[in-house]
């Protein structure tokens, strides 16, 4: 993987790993605790940095504490691994304003997600990602994810973004749909890198020539996960394969319980309390938290 | 339709007309501009007065904008109907906040819809809606529009809020899914008060026994619609049914347009320009605007 | 309703009474056991009679029973009312040939379900209706039915088809989608008489301007079905409301249960024993029956 | 692959070979062409020979007809491969008759599709294949195919019904859905065979652990299908996924046309004419054909 270095043309493949934000018992931001999560995903490998995303909660953060997300991830990440910093509103214009300022704060790239209220048209999603193009210089990884931003965006549409608007250079592909890489990979020619952001997708998006995986999981299973892209780089399917089914309960159990909720309650259980989601969003609940302890304990035979 | 008056028990039946937020050609909220609309609702013979919600952009707003809006409607409206206000955020927090302010400034009830990022579970919708309900002291109209809410509450859920949340009083159904009207009336034995906010279902859901409708369609016919619902009330609906299908095209086609953009088209037409929607929502095209036209021109035979 | 005879220009209104096909114990069809239905749906006042419906278990009718239901249900009907022959296969031939020997046995309409392996065009559905039509000389009810036909037949393909193909006079609609019955009048400018075919939908679809109902419900609960008939023909929807809401539980219930194995069951509580449904179909089970014979006994309050 | 024998335990692995069902100018199944077709996907190396599924129109053919297809092929095959004779009616009685005749023609496997009019429960599936397995001697493959069948078996009813059934030992999942394989897997403990039946997704059902691919598209690309199976077998997954998304808008397009359809106008595109689908299936029309010719002589670079 050839990281050629921060705001310039970043060459991402492999294990992007999301990180959460903590929280403070008062529910503040916990700037310390954030620290030692970044070197906690450091240590576990991963290939990018990534504050912000959905398992970031950056949804319900106020703008000053995104900001503060921002740059003290990548503060501490001290460029060692490209930092992908997600930046993502309802109007175009506090959108742009977000990822000047996530450039500002020398991020990498930036990732936006299409949150809708209005269902958007191509057209209105294209002109969205055109004015941030336009107002950053740092690559964008366009975020399709129906099941969070209320639109699905079409293949044909990525594609054309990819082609037309400078800075859209990968695409982070969420919604678990293999025939949607399949066309992202045809209409291409085989030229859009995209990564998968669905957890029990991993093995498959590999198989259909994803060039990375966009997880929280390395918060609890870094080696494995690791393992993993290693075996996917070096052609052994076989091997990914029996990784990856040892670990498919617990990448659909962090998935279906929210990822803030379970991985929080994961890194608790590792050692690494980092408090609980910001309401409307519950903490996991003690059964669920029992069966987390034992998928971690015992992976699947 | 017996209105007891603001900030007490308000039994509101019939029409509930929704604002646009209009914008002025800068993009800031044009507060003469809503004035006039607050007055040409009234005109339009509304029983009730509803600024703030998915047709009002409300999403797209900062939070003083919000507020701004909220005490102008109130404000011009002087008690003449009860107005309701759409308050929904993110987080519990910042919504219990906007549900206070919105009483402060005289609100007659709230309109709460559970808009999420992460899907929301019952529990965590209930203590949402408890925690507003704890905060204010005017009824909560429960909002389901899983289009743009991302979540869909069960009519099991909604009738569990009635009974067991003091201020929750009446739904407003807008998944246009008439089996779920059906839901609401069987498990609360009759007893909660639904309205419907899918404009092509009006017909269908006033003969289910919804108490009123909630739309944004007296910008642009409120004659029309105010005879239906006299005809409902009058329980003749051969004369509702002919009016709905003489106007059902223009009432598919301003929710099909997404209802900022073409209820602000057509006040344009009606000669009320109220500015265009906020990026990334795109105002109506120049070919739709055609058909508009032709639509408040011309009802179906 | 004017009823102006066999094998003529038939104007169906109202409730459309669907059989089962009653077997003895060794699984053959019970042809007195049948008469006896027939005379109970006659006694229950239905506007027409229908045979060999998805109640009639027709698809998993061999073809010689099919034709002695169809036969015995004409003859003893006498031309008190019109009989519509469900005739349905997955080849055009067998379809063809069923419908021809339906108007030999002297069946007033033929009822045609696009019944698929492999999912139609379009074309393939209006070829397959017109070489019905070209074959036979008696009204053509077509039945879109997408949850046992495979298939949803838009409502511009049935309005093309009204138009084009000389015996396609009537559509029933059964797929609960009120917003098609929109579609259908407003397609024809009124003109193509739809019948409803979904029981938890029947208040509204007659709202929407439905001229007939059809429902195996009248073997059940033949006086408030004729009444709420009534009720809509006098434009007094409160009367229609009141009487469709006691019933709806029992309405929902028969369909989510399978209607062969409901109303069978409901006719065997009610003293008309009939059998039991053809393997694969299971019979009702106890605790189901036992909530059968409840909502026949208390309606809903 | 140890193929055992005839009528024993069939241990099946590899590509699956469907045939389609010729007709003569008059609509009778050609056997002479059929003969033929056996010959050709013998030579394309077919790993097993599967007469009588959604591609051969069984649901179209009439009991004789099918008899004909069955003892034709499974002459002609000679033992050479294992043959799988489709065996899927409406009623238990009819399925169970025809497996047994399958198995007295000597298949060596009947498949079986749950077709459906009513939704059928999980216990009458059950029941319907238990049936089945007390009549017979030789393996059932349980297909799961929704979109044909109207009903779609749940993994936990599929590991169910291979534990608890004699005869039920492999599983053909049709329903492109990769995550059923998973589940398929972890709740039978990787025990329960499971062979592909959904051609846009053969790439990725190998690399989750299928034993084989169920597929018509040996008629058309005989070369490249075996070439990527042996690629699966050498756990050399790069050079599948090169060879796939070669033929991967042929893959789709056989698919999305209608198999009968587009094999049958690519075997004539190829010097075998076995005529064109039965009504009401229409035969592929011109310019869909072109594209077909198109992507025969130039797949995806």
């Amino acid at each position: 993987m050839p990281y050629i270095g921060r705001n310039t043309n970043v060459h991402m493949r492999g294990i992007v790993g999301y990180l959460v934000t903590p929280f403070t018992p008062e529910g503040a931001v916990d700037v310390g605790t954030l620290e030692t999560l970044v070197d906690h995903l450091l240590d576990q490998g991963v290939q990018a940095m990534a504050p912000l995303g959905s398992t970031g909660e950056s949804a319900y953060l106020n703008r000053d504490e995104w900001a503060l997300v921002a740059e003290t991830t990548i503060g501490r990440t001290q460029g060692k691994v490209p930092v992908i910093v997600g930046a993502s509103a309802l109007t175009t214009a506090d959108t742009v304003d977000m990822c000047r300022q996530a450039q500002e704060l020398g991020a990498d790239a930036v990732m936006v997600l299409p949150i809708s209220y209005w269902k958007l048209t191509d057209e209105e999603i294209f002109q969205h990602y055109r004015a941030i193009s336009d107002a950053i210089d740092i690559p964008i990884m366009a975020y399709n994810n129906p099941a969070t931003a209320g639109v699905n965006m079409s293949p044909e549409l990525l594609v054309r973004m990819y082609r037309d608007i400078e800075h859209v250079t990968m695409v982070k592909e969420s919604s678990g749909d293999i025939q949607r890489m399949h066309a992202l990979h045809l209409k291409s020619g085989g030229a859009l890198p995209f990564f998968n952001g669905c957890n029990p997708l991993a093995l498959e998006a590999f198989a259909a020539g994803a060039c990375g995986w966009c997880t929280a999981a390395p918060n609890l299973i870094g080696q494995p996960v690791q393992d993993m892209w290693r075996a996917v780089e070096a052609n052994d399917f076989n091997t990914a394969r029996d990784l990856f089914m040892r670990h498919l309960d617990l990448l659909s159990f962090i998935l279906a319980g929210g990822l803030p909720a379970t991985i929080k309650a994961g890194l608790s259980l590792q050692g690494i309390p980092c408090g609980i989601p910001r309401l409307p969003l519950a903490p996991l609940g003690e059964s669920d938290t029992r069966t987390l302890a034992q998928l971690l304990d015992t992976p699947h035979p």
